[in-house]
């Protein structure tokens, strides 16, 4: 065996991030980064308004549907979703299996928006009979919201299913898929939503500071005075591109300028479809490997979205998380502590500027690290029974 | 005299950003942020401790201020500062003599907090007894907001005396010091405020993406429950930080990382006071040099603060903005079209990594760019005249 401790390889000599966000960028990203432009100056406003197009097309959105930017990050964007598109006289159903659902209940909650809440356990996705029981029992629902892969565990919700019973109960339909999208092909003339959450630093590898939303013309129009905040209101801000093709408040420019950098390598690499063949394959030898090495996926396959993987947190005595990461740290690899209420866990991401062979090379790092450790975890396959 | 065109120098040869902000910063700002790093790993959150106490310190908050950063431009620190420090039940004095007096407004009307607006013209500082005349009259007022550098106009507006009257009539003193924090010397000791909004990208010659605001220990305790937003809730932020060392929801890493760098070259730079001396040698030779050329600035030198200088609009019918906008980015000076409500102006910033030299490449751009106009402005003052 190798004598030598397996290292990540970056561009940049930093540590990899097998995180669920921010992640490793490509070097080309951030390197369009070492520039100054004026906020209200001509250069920046055509790369504003390519990202803008993009994100729309990105989302088949065409012309019915416009994107609106908003400052912060993605729970900014959800804040501003949820407060400007339900007014005060609506209600929404928020669907939650996860510490994401969660915070838009008490987004809601802060801003006086009236909900219902319909909750499975952090490793079920919606039981569709239920929901329709809640969509019955409280005719008063205007909104559905849904977090698309929710992060706290990785699992992939069913938004085309949901968005089949939107469609059916007339419900109007609110997307978080700040970590799917760019990876999942997302289509808004099936989908129909009226809003749907996009950030810069997951699947679409730049760097974080903005949200995007994408809206329906249509609803956005209709949703004026609705906003509890000044610098959330998407109409208000929708408005003023409309008129000036400008920010209202100073945007994060080189996080924007970043981002016009990574679409075109997000193109390069075949959009949405492509980029899901490499998180795949990254999740499906992360998953087999891990499992080679006895660590359990929280989930089961069919449920996992190849984003971020949650593993079972070891139980053996001498399996101290802090050593593991920071064992693994030293190696070049950074993992993220996991956040489920039901399990102690943490969780590896495939998201990024990660390939296959980096996900090779944290299956060697962790091997070395158990050894180290001298943590010998029982596992349920062995490695010549994996294909 | 030269036949050669003056042009910029910037160390990247991108247009020098003479602009209220976002501004032209130093490259070595900007290549700190080549990397990547995990937003809940100890290598960024030891980056952010660093930064949050060094803004503390510039405010001489000791140890009765701590200071909670706010994912955005200022404008959403200046939202968050006013929903969380504005109980519901309390009252806020707005001074105002600019646009960012009427957003504070704006903010306090969609917010659901109560105001009492004292309004001066754009070129005017309030008047004392005036204020003193409101604060008698409305009992009821709890908080002062003012800003201090009202960067509509550039007008420089009495902090001190404001905390003055502040301190007499028991108010707690709210700051907007988006354009002056980094340039003007501040001194929470003297002035009491209850909160102060900083911002990266302006006088600490940063990049935009995150606001700072300073907080009393004792007032901030106090504010628990008052926003009236999830992302904005400067206490929820700060309890976490409090707990944890981190960010709610994602940071802008790379917008935090470039602002430690740039800390580093304020203090090398001798902090406000040396940073004060460059910007007001920057706007000495600016108001000068244009006075020569026949322009006017807008404010009396008196109330002139040293980051921004409106000029009025020349009413010589060759003088078409648009052309001497752009034969002066062309030569690689961007400058700002005004904002004023009185008088049709436009801008030119001294703030950002500027210099005199900088100052007197653009003197000579623009008179040559008035030579192509062929537009001859009257000048009140000779160029022999000049000391």
């Amino acid at each position: 065996m190798s004598r030598t401790i397996a290292r990540a390889r970056s561009e940049t000599g930093d540590p990899l991030l097998l995180t669920p966000g921010p992640l490793t960028t490509a070097l080309s990203v951030k390197e369009v980064m070492l520039h100054d432009w004026g906020a209200r100056d001509s250069t920046f406003i055509s790369i504003n308004n390519f990202i803008l197009k993009r994100v729309t097309e990105i989302a088949n959105g065409g012309t019915k549907y416009v994107t609106v930017p908003i400052q912060g990050s993605g729970s900014f964007g959800v804040e501003a979703m949820l407060t400007t598109f339900v007014p005060s006289t609506g209600r929404v159903l928020i669907l939650i299996n996860g510490q994401y659902g969660e915070r838009a209940k008490r987004i809601c909650k802060i801003a006086n928006r009236k909900y219902t809440v319909y909750r499975t356990p952090e490793d079920k996705i919606p039981d569709f009979e239920a929901v329709q029981r809640v969509l019955k029992r409280v005719p008063s629902i205007t909104h559905i919201f849904l977090v698309h892969c929710e992060t706290t565990s990785g699992i992939l919700n069913p938004l085309e299913e949901i968005a089949e019973l939107a469609r059916t109960y007339r419900k109007r339909l609110l997307i978080d898929a700040i970590s799917s999208f760019g990876a999942i092909p997302l289509d808004a003339r099936v989908l129909n939503f009226d809003a749907l959450v996009a950030s810069p630093n997951k699947c679409l590898e730049a760097i974080p500071g903005v949200a995007f939303v994408v809206c329906r013309n249509e609803s956005l129009k209709k949703t004026k005075g609705n906003a509890t905040t000044l610098v959330l209101d998407l109409h208000d801000q929708w408005r003023n591109f409309a008129k000036t093709d400008q920010y209202r408040f100073t945007p994060p420019i080189h996080v924007i300028v970043s981002l016009s950098q990574a679409l075109q390598e997000f193109a390069r690499e075949g959009g949405a479809a492509g980029r899901l063949g490499r998180y795949q394959e990254n999740c499906r030898l992360l998953v087999r490997g891990m499992r080679i090495l006895g660590f359990e996926p929280f989930l089961p396959d069919c449920l996992q979205g190849p984003m971020v993987v949650t593993f079972r947190m070891p139980t053996a005595a001498r399996f101290v998380f802090s050593t593991f990461y920071n064992n693994l740290k030293e190696r070049g690899f950074i993992i993220y502590p996991g956040k489920l209420k039901v399990a102690k866990s943490f969780q590896i991401g495939c998201m990024g500027h990660l390939y296959p062979e980096d996900m090779r090379n944290l299956l060697v790092a962790v091997r070395e690290t158990l050894t180290e450790m001298k943590v010998a975890l029982a596992s349920a396959v062995s490695e010549a029974s994996e294909t």
